[in-house]
């Protein structure tokens, strides 16, 4: 099943992604061009792995971590498909991270890699944008080079796990103004879904609807107020946002 | 005011600290000796700053940061007064933080910090308990070397803004079995509570209930299993909480 949260009148509802468009309870169908999308869950923390992919990691120049490099991201980034990514005055070095996003479904603690699927209620699309711009900092949490209001774009839609045989083989790709400028698989992931879930769980309690992103594959590249990013996973979404400056300025 | 959230029957309750005890607004008084407290707050994010007075990052043999070195701590770390802090097997380096936490009242923004006590609510105090065996990570985020699951005892109160003159001028301590190990005073804050809402509210909004623990003063040392710690913030309260190996163990 696929799911979407809309805002329909003012009032957020969850949808259901079928034929003939999005479906709520009530009865109604919208048509995905003409709504406003949120991100399709609410999680408590969202947990992000950098350097996940080793041709990343060589294309920062940085050596592949010995043990998941986590960070968490905040909460007040997230926006939702079609949402626009503010690019911060002055700002150089911002850049699009297309990644597979895990959404759990019940408290994991200590869960061995080969059960942890089991703790994994779906999947959807992340931009993990960051603006290196911001990673000077002697301690190096990219709370802010990650954190900035809008650079959290998740969806469209929460994919339910049944419908996802292997989120160990799924292409993730970005194209920027239609052009593909990024592209891998997550069969490239250092640590593996089950493994991230494994190495969190052995020592905080992941919650439902926790949200974890997996990490960017290489092929990052600057973006610009005005470009438009889509980043997809196979089989689970196209994710579309562009880029604005302050106010919406597109140039 | 001051008020703490506390279980009894099974059932969350928040409750009024009062001369003759712990008044629930259905007119019943609970002992604070003999109740089972909760963190004061239930935060969204708790944002938190290493390395904020300067003899403190003397001691840890760091720089004074050039900007403030922000991290989010795991918020499935909270615990209450007197929960227990369980000791990671096989760790070493374990360390008490006693710090002043700011409760956010009201959305931030673009705050200028002259204006930034308006969208505090109110303090509480915090243990930002660290195991620094885990902080090799190239990439440093400390998520887990704070982020262990009972790594953040917060409270016992929350104290309303009103209460507290200047946040700028309350002395912050740790006894550990009764022994002075920690002392020193938010005057020597390198960024203030107000510096710190300005720039956390410059690129990310604080919602209404997050916590920012402001950093730790000089006198960090090694706890075991068995070590009662007691955080205390001046005019605020004192954070007990002992130290136990898995399973409960305290020696």
């Amino acid at each position: 099943m696929r799911t979407a949260r809309i805002v329909q009148g003012g009032r957020p509802l969850t949808v259901e992604v079928g034929p003939d468009g999005l479906l709520h309870a009530g009865g109604t169908t919208y048509e995905p061009d003409s709504v406003v999308f949120l991100p399709p869950v609410e999680p408590r923390t969202v947990y992000g792995l950098a350097l996940n992919y080793a041709d990343h990691a060589a294309e920062l120049g940085l050596e592949r971590p010995p043990d998941p490099a986590i960070f968490i991201k905040a909460r007040s980034s997230l926006i939702g498909h079609r949402g626009e990514v503010v690019y911060p005055p002055g700002a150089e070095y911002c850049h699009y991270e297309a990644e597979l996003a895990v959404v759990i479904g019940r408290a994991a603690r200590r869960v061995p890699a080969r059960e942890a699927l089991m703790y994994v209620s779906g999947y959807t699309v992340a931009n993990d944008f960051t603006c290196r711009d911001f990673v000077k900092n002697i301690f190096r949490p990219p709370v802010k080079a990650k954190g900035f209001d809008t650079f959290g774009p998740l969806g469209p839609y929460l994919v339910t796990a049944d419908e996802i045989r292997d989120p160990g083989a799924l292409r993730v790709s970005t194209r920027v103004n239609g052009e593909l400028r990024q592209e891998g698989s997550t069969r490239d992931l250092i640590y593996s879904v089950p493994e991230i879930i494994e190495y969190f769980s052995a020592f905080l309690t992941l919650e439902a609807g926790d949200v974890i992103l997996t990490g960017t594959p290489k092929g990052i590249s600057h973006v610009y107020p005005g470009d438009e990013m889509v980043c997809a996973v196979e089989g689970i979404g196209e994710l579309a946002n562009r880029v604005v400056g302050e106010g919406g300025r597109t140039s």
